[in-house]
């Protein structure tokens, strides 16, 4: 069977350097942004050379590095510049824990610049292995000939390689069952035009581009096989945060009896939180929303809401795709027999 | 009984020029685009300096009395200046029929300008109080301390004045039953960012701008009261085809058992079509959703489907507000009763 070949790096060590796409210029101009220090990592994350949660890690990874090797044995710098590059972004989970895990290794070798940058080379490595995996369970319920939509980036970009949903869609396009993609646009930060759209055409996949109120009419005329998105946040009771959109999505679906399905990895599911309707939702600037980069597109004095994602329920979840299979209803069942199987 | 007075007339004859809202500069600049010729409202209609269907239709009554007096008496000049203004934008129905009805004045007065600058008048008048009625009657349905959703614009700039689902909205909150008003910002033209807002803003009513995608969690979360928005065509059995957008937001109200209503004179039926399955699907430039202003924001090689509106099926509508009433289901008995009243 054919094997789908990733066209691109958007992370990888070169020599010394971390090189990694700079994000903010796609589409539009392919330029590698490189780091050669703790500051330089700081900066990708906090400026969005890189972004979604699992490329973040994998970057915060190599940051570390950096910093052991900047830090010469000065455990006050050291720390300093971890927990500088923990700040980057406070809100997300995978920063926090990459810095905590290398830099774990690190004391626990006595600053072995080795064997701290092997450990960030596994972060990277278990990201991979892991998204292929999903790729993998995922591809069975995709039917051959789909049209399949999916919303907002998880591809290669967003993760260390590969990607969650998006990589779903490669891997059965690999397997020669994909006829066609459409991607939404994503409002209002563009993240399905700006990057899906590219990393589609990069991987040669036949895709349309939408706007997001174009996919209702296509999953009620039939013209869509299933969904496949990410998630950001998955409660016990298989509720799922992702970006704003996906609700819309999923009652749509529901409606019309398309399949719909979230595709992540376990470390995604939150086991401590019962229900979506406990997920707080992050607001984000009413600019991204009231302008278009320098341009004011919406009057002064109108008020904004601009939620950065929504909670789908579960009873509107065909499946949850994770590397340790598909998590069907009941959902609250299959999550919890998952926690006792990964004695998380 | 309070009464909301206009701030502003987007369309209005100052002597003998036609002074309009140049639309295409909203909201960052409010300038006047003067029409001292039948070229000048040609340009205004084609280059969208003014849209919206009845908008267009009042602006050509003044285009065809610009035509009378600069053909002076010529009546191949007025013929052929008429069919051009008709051909300014094909696809509206509005420009030929008020092309149409003036000129048909002009040939019967012998080319007598008063009378035909008085049809042009009467074009307008007539909207605006078309227009006022369907507010009054409309408002009946909006509960006390309303919030209300909105999507693209059905406002005065849309039209001659007031406007139609943003006028019941208006008169609806000058009977002080509207607490707070969200406008879907309305990808991929933006309309609800750049011409709803404005208007709120202008009428003081508090309102909220959201991206389109964000509608679904107020409206399950009951934070929307109703949904009011227009048509632009319904068939004989009350199927609404509008805005790119509304479809799914009558999904979503169905779902939630939020009332969904369409607003618009009874001129927007169909009588002829029964079906909303049966209306064409006008599909706009790519470069809508690829580029935003001269900016890329989509790759090179990206299909795009982008459609400008969808069609709602009449199960998923609460009511349709007319001047001649609200109609309800059956609505193939309502309507075809409303036929008959009007002779049509």
């Amino acid at each position: 069977m054919m094997q789908l070949q990733e066209t691109f790096k958007a992370l990888e060590m070169k020599g010394d350097e971390l090189v990694l796409i700079d994000q903010r210029l796609l589409p539009a101009c392919e330029q590698d942004f490189i780091c050669r220090s703790c500051e330089d990592v700081f900066h990708a994350i906090r400026d969005m050379v890189v972004r979604g949660a699992p490329a973040i890690g994998g970057v915060a990874g190599y940051g570390v590095w950096f910093a052991a090797r900047q830090a010469r044995g000065d455990m006050d710098l050291f720390d300093r510049l971890c927990a500088h590059l923990v700040d980057a972004r406070p809100t997300a989970v995978n920063l926090e824990w990459a810095v905590r895990r290398v830099s774990a290794v690190a004391r626990a070798t006595s600053m072995d610049l080795d064997a701290i940058r092997r450990e960030a080379d596994r972060i990277v490595e278990e990201d991979i292995a892991m998204n292929h995996r999903i790729g993998e369970i995922g591809s069975r319920i995709v039917p051959p000939g789909a049209t399949i939509l999916t919303h907002c980036n998880t591809g290669a970009l967003a993760t260390c390689g590969w990607g969650t949903a998006l990589g779903v869609i490669k891997t059965a396009y690999g397997q020669g069952k994909v006829a066609h993609v459409y991607a939404d646009e994503t409002r209002p930060r563009l993240q399905g035009a700006r990057l899906t759209a590219w990393e589609l055409v990069k991987a040669g996949i036949p895709a349309t581009l939408i706007p997001d109120s174009a996919a209702a009419t296509l999953i009620r005329d039939g013209r869509i096989d299933c969904v496949i998105l990410g998630a950001d946040r998955i409660t016990a009771d298989g509720d799922v945060a992702n970006k704003l959109g996906t609700f819309a999505l999923s009652v749509i679906c529901r409606r019309y009896g398309v399949p719909f399905y979230s595709a992540a990895p376990t470390t995604t599911i939150d086991f401590d939180t019962p229900h979506g309707s406990m997920i707080p939702i992050e607001e984000r600037d009413g600019s991204e929303v009231t302008h278009i980069g320098d341009v004011r597109v919406a009057p002064e004095g109108i008020g904004v809401y601009n939620p950065s994602f929504d909670v789908t329920p579960h009873e509107n979840i065909t499946g949850i795709i994770t590397e340790c299979g598909i998590l069907e209803e009941p959902y609250d069942v299959a999550i919890a027999d998952l926690r006792k199987r990964l004695g998380r």
